[in-house]
C-alpha cells in the first residue's frame, strides 16, 4: 500500500536491525485445559436465590500464532441451585489455561460450558477481558443457558 | 527454545523452607451470630414508602477452614414498612459474626433471614463483597422475600 | 500435575491462519520533520521569570521497521527567555512527525533540540509518553541544556 | 460599572501578529479507505451466541477543510454469527483513514458498513469519540441493522 | 508541504462548504483590568506566617486575535504578612478579564503583579491552566518576588 | 452545655467591614442570543439512524440580579434527520450567551428550542450543568420534542 | 493457638481514662425547620417538561441523642410544573436544620414535603446521603408522590 | 459583531423578583471557642518519635458577615512529645466552633494555637480547606512553632 | 430570626429510646500479641541494597474501651539487611492484635519494635491508617531506628 | 457479654471438606531465565541524557514452594549511555520467568542485574509490584549501581 508517495520520502530507511526474527513459542492443545480440577460444595439453602460474582485479574493463556502470552480478567456471574463453585479448585482450573494455545472468543465459551457442567447453575455468564494487544482491547461475553 | 518441557528443568528444586506448617485457628460456630442484639425503632411516617441504603467496610468473619480472619463489605438496602433498623444494634450484630466460621455464600443468606425478620421490611437485599482471596473476588447477594 | 512437559500436548496444533503475512508499510525519513514550521512571538516581561507547561495526547509518528503508527503524548517545560513558543506553529510541527520512521528515545531528543533552537529558553524538558506495545509502556525524557 | 462597551475599549489592540496565515494540508478522499484489509476466521461455536467488544484510542483520520489530524477512540460490539474479525487485520483497515479527509458523523457509518459487511453480525455497534476541537467533544453511534 | 503525494489521492475533494468564513469578534485592551476592584483587611495574627491557597476555575478571557473565549483555573498561593485579600473583591478582578485579549504568558504575570501589589505578600505564586486549544493544553506560572 | 441562645454571645460582633457594596452589573437581554449563527450541513446517510453527543465544559451566562457569570457544561444529544449540526456555528452560537442574564432553568428551554429548529433531528436532549453557587450545584435537562 | 478463650487474657485491662463523660447536647424540635425560608419563581415554559436536580454537600442536623452534628449530601430531582424552586431561599431552608434533633429516615420525609408543597411539581425524589457514624454509611430516599 | 456595547442591550432587564432581600443571621462571638473541651492522654513510648494525622471534612463555623455556615476539611499532623491528643474531646472542641463568625485566615491559627497549647508537640500543623465560595476555593495552613 | 436561642426551642425533644445501653466488650491484652509468629528466610543478595513495601488493608484491633473494633491498614517500609520477612508469618503476627485492646498511636510503634527486631532491616517505617471513628480519621507512622 | 471464650463455641465445627488436599505444582529453576534473548541497539546522541521509564502489568512467575502462580508489574527506569534496550527482547526475556519459582525479593536483583549487564547504563532501577496474597501487597525495588 502506498497511498503516501513521493519518492524521496519513501527510500527504505536504512536502519540497523536491533532485533533477530521474532521467535516462535510452542502451545499447548486443549487437552491442557483441566476440567477435573473443578470442585463444588453443597448450597445450605437450596431454594433460597442468592447471585455470586467472581472475578480475577490473574488469567493468562498464550497466543495459538506466536505461542506469545495474553494476559486478562475473568468475569463469573452465576445464581447456584444446589452446588456451590469451590475457590480454590476453580484457581487449579484457571491455571490450566497457563501454556494453551486458544484465541479469546473461544476460551470465554469453553469456560462456560466447563464451568457450568460442574456447577449446574441456574443462570451463568462469563467475561473475559484481554490487555491491549495492537493497540486493541476485547471484552468477550458468554451466557448459560445459551441464546 | 524450549525452556518448558526439558527434564532436567522440572526436578524439583530445592530451597530452604523458611515457614513452619500453616496453622489452623479456631473457630466460632453459627450460634454465637446474636440476632439478639437487633433493635429498631417505629417509622414516623408509615404508608410513605422510602428506601433505605446502608453499606460498611468493617465486616470481619473467619475462614471455616483455616480460622484466618475474611474482610469485606455489607450492604443493605430496604424498604421499610413500620420498623428502622437501629444502627448501633446492627453494628453489635454484625460484629458478632467476629470469630464465626462461615462461607461467604451462606453468610450472605443468614444476614438477610435476621435482618428481615426484626425489621418486617416491604423488600431488602443483602449484598457481601469480600476481599481478594487467592486472586479471586467475590460478590455474594440475597434478596427478601426469597425469590 | 504435569501439564506441560508431556510430549503430546507440544505438537504443534493445527489451526486455520486466519491473516495473511503481516504487512509492512513504508516510513518517511528524518528529512520530514519540519522545524521550519516553528514560530514564536515575544515575551513582554523578560527579567520576569516564567514556566510554561504544553502537553498533547495528539502526537502520532510510525515505526521504523513496519511504518505501523505509534501513539502518545508529548510534554514540554520551559523558562521562557525572550519568546515564547507560538501554539499553532508548533501544531504543525508536531505533525510533520505523523510517516516519519523514528524510535522514541531518538524523537524526543529530535524534539528538544528543534524547539530549544527556536525558543532559545533558560531550561527545557521534553517527555515523550507512548501508548503500549507487546504489553510494554514506555516514557522518555530529555532536558536543555543537556548534562 | 461599564468597562465593556465604552469607545476606547474596542478600538482593536494593535499586536505583533506572530503567526503566518493557517495552513491547508492535502486530503486523501474516501478511496483510500481500505475495507480490502478485513479478515475474519470462523467461530468454533456457531449456535451459542456471545459478544464481543473492541475498543482502540489510537484512531487517526484528517478534517476535510484543513487537513489537520482528529484524534479518537473507535469502540466495536458486535454478536458474531459465523465469522469472527481477526484483529490485526481491523488494525491495518483503521489504519487506513489515517489521511482520509471525513466528517466524524460519516465516518462511524462508513465503519459500521464495512465492518457488518465482512462479518455479518447478528447484531453491531460502532461508537467513534472523537478528542475536543474548540472546546467541543463530540461522540457518534451508529448500529446494524439500521433502524 | 506536501510528504504525502500520489496525484489522484489528492486531488481536492469536492465538499459543500457547510460554514461561512471565520468571525473575528472585538477585543478589550489592558485597560479594562481592573486592580482598583482588589480589596484587603488586616491578618490578625501578624508574626504567624500561614499560607492561603486559593484557586477558581471560573476564569475566562479570551483570544487577542479572534476575540473568541478562552477558560481556564487560576490558582493564587501566598504568605501573607499584614493584609489578606478579600475574597469577594477578587472575584471581581477577575471579572474584570471576561472581554481582555491577552495572552496566557502575558495574562499570568499581571495578575501576579497586581495581586502582589496590593497584597504585599511574603511570596506569592499564580498558576494559570488554560483548556485544550487546537489539541494543546497549557498552564503559566509566575512568582513574587520575580527571580 | 449552652453554648448558643446566651445572650451575649449574640450581641453583633463587631468587625471590620473589609468589603464595599457589593457591585451590580449590567447584563444583556434575551436579543443578544443569536440563532442566526447556527448552521446544518447535509447528512450524507439519511435514512440510518445515528446518535450524536456534543459536550462543552466552556459555556458562560450572567445571573440576571447580579451580572456576575455564570459558568457550566452543555451537553447535547440528538438523532439526526437529515443535518447535522455544524461545530464551529454551534460555538458561535454558544458564545453569544457570554453576557446575557438569564436563569439555568430557562436557559436550557432556549438552547434547546433554538438547536432543533435548525437541525430538526428526530429527538434531542439539552442538558446544562452549572457550577456550584451558595454551595448548591444544580443540572437541568430538556427534551424534543417537548412532552 | 489459643489466644483467646484464656482467661488470664480477659481480665479487664487497667488503662488510664483519658476522657470524662460523654457530653450530651441540647438539640432543637421540628418547630425550628422553617418551610416559610421557601420561595419560587414563575416558570417561563409552562407545558415543556424539564427536570432539575440539585445537590448540595453541605447539609448538616443533630443527633436527637446526642446533640453532636449529622453531616451530608442532599439531592434534590423533580420536574417543574409552573414554579421553579428559589435557590437562595432553599438554602436558607436547608440551613434552618442546624440545630434540629431528627433522624435521618425522617429527615428525608420531611425535605420532601416541604418542598412538594411549595414547588408543587409534576414529580420529585429526595436523597440524604450521610456520613459514616460507626462505621455504617447510610443512604436514604423519598418520592412525591408517595408511593 | 457587536452584541455587546450596544445601548439597547444593556437596558436593565425587567424581571420579576423572586426573592426578598438577603437575610443576616447573628453569629457567636470568638468566646464560644472551647479549648477547655481538649483532653489527652500520656504517650506510652516517650523517646521514641511518631507523625500522628488526623482529618475530618464534617468542619463548620460561619461567616462573621452573614451568619451563614461554612463548611470545610481540618487536618491536623503533628510529632508528640509526651501527650497524645484524645479524639473525642477533639471533636467536642472543633464542634465548638459551629456557631461561631470567624475568618478562614485566622480560625486556622486559633485551632493551631489551641491544640499546640494542650499537646506540647515537637511540632504541629493545621489545614483548612473550605467549600467552594463564589467559584473561590480556599485552604489555609499553619505551623507551630510560628515561623 | 433567631431560630435558635428560642427558650421552647431547647427544651428537650421527647424521643422513643430506640436503644438499651451501649455496650462493652471484653479485650485482650498486649500478651495477645505474638512476636514469635515471625519469621525471616536470607536474603540470597546482601550487600545489594533494596526496599520492601508491604501493605495490607486487613489489620484490626480493638478499641481498650468499649472493646469494639477498630480497621484499618499497615505499611511497611524497609531495607532488609541479611533476612527478609516471611509473609504467611507476618499475616499470623498481624492477627494477633484481632482482639488486643491498644490505642492507634501505641500500636504503631509496637510493630515497628516486633518487626525491627526479628527482621534487623537498615531502615524500616511502619504506618497504621485506620478507618473514620467519630468523623475523624487518623494515620500513625513510626520510624526504625527511632529519631 | 462474652461470646467468645465460652467452651462450646470452640469445640471444631465439623463441615464437609469440599476440596481435596491443595496441589503442588513443578516449578523451573533460575536456569530457564534467558538473559540471552536481551538485545540493544545503539544510542543516536551518545552524551545527551535522556531518561527512559518501561512499565508492563504482564510479569508472571511461580511461587518456589507451590508452583502456583504470582502476578506483577515490572517497572524499569535508566538512563543509557551509549545502548538502548530493545523492547520486544525485553518481552521475551521476562517471558522466561513464567514457570520459574523465585522470591519477588531475589527476582527484582536478579532483573537488574541482566539489564545493566547487557545494556550498561548509568544508573538504573527496577520495581517489582505483585498482586495481592494473603491479603498482603508487596512492592521491591533494586538500584544500579548498588549501594
Amino acid at each position: 500500500m502506498v497511498y503516501w508517495g513521493a519518492e524521496e520520502m519513501f527510500m527504505a530507511k536504512t536502519i540497523e536491525t536491533p532485533s533477530g526474527p521474532s521467535r516462535r513459542f510452542d502451545v499447548a492443545g486443549y487437552e491442557a485445559i483441566d476440567p477435573a480440577a473443578l470442585e463444588t460444595f453443597p448450597y445450605e439453602y437450596p431454594g433460597k436465590e442468592i447471585s455470586v460474582d467472581i472475578d480475577t485479574d490473574e488469567f493468562t493463556a498464550v497466543c495459538p500464532w506466536s505461542g506469545l502470552p495474553d494476559f486478562g480478567t475473568v468475569k463469573i456471574r452465576y445464581l447456584p441451585q444446589k452446588r456451590i463453585l469451590e475457590l480454590k479448585s476453580l484457581k487449579y482450573y484457571l491455571f490450566s489455561y497457563r501454556n494453551v494455545g486458544i484465541f479469546q472468543e473461544h476460551a470465554v465459551v469453553r469456560i462456560l460450558d466447563d464451568l457450568a457442567k460442574v456447577a449446574d447453575p441456574q443462570w451463568m455468564e462469563i467475561t473475559l477481558d484481554y490487555k491491549v494487544r495492537g493497540g486493541l482491547h476485547t471484552v468477550c461475553r458468554a451466557r448459560h443457558p445459551h441464546l
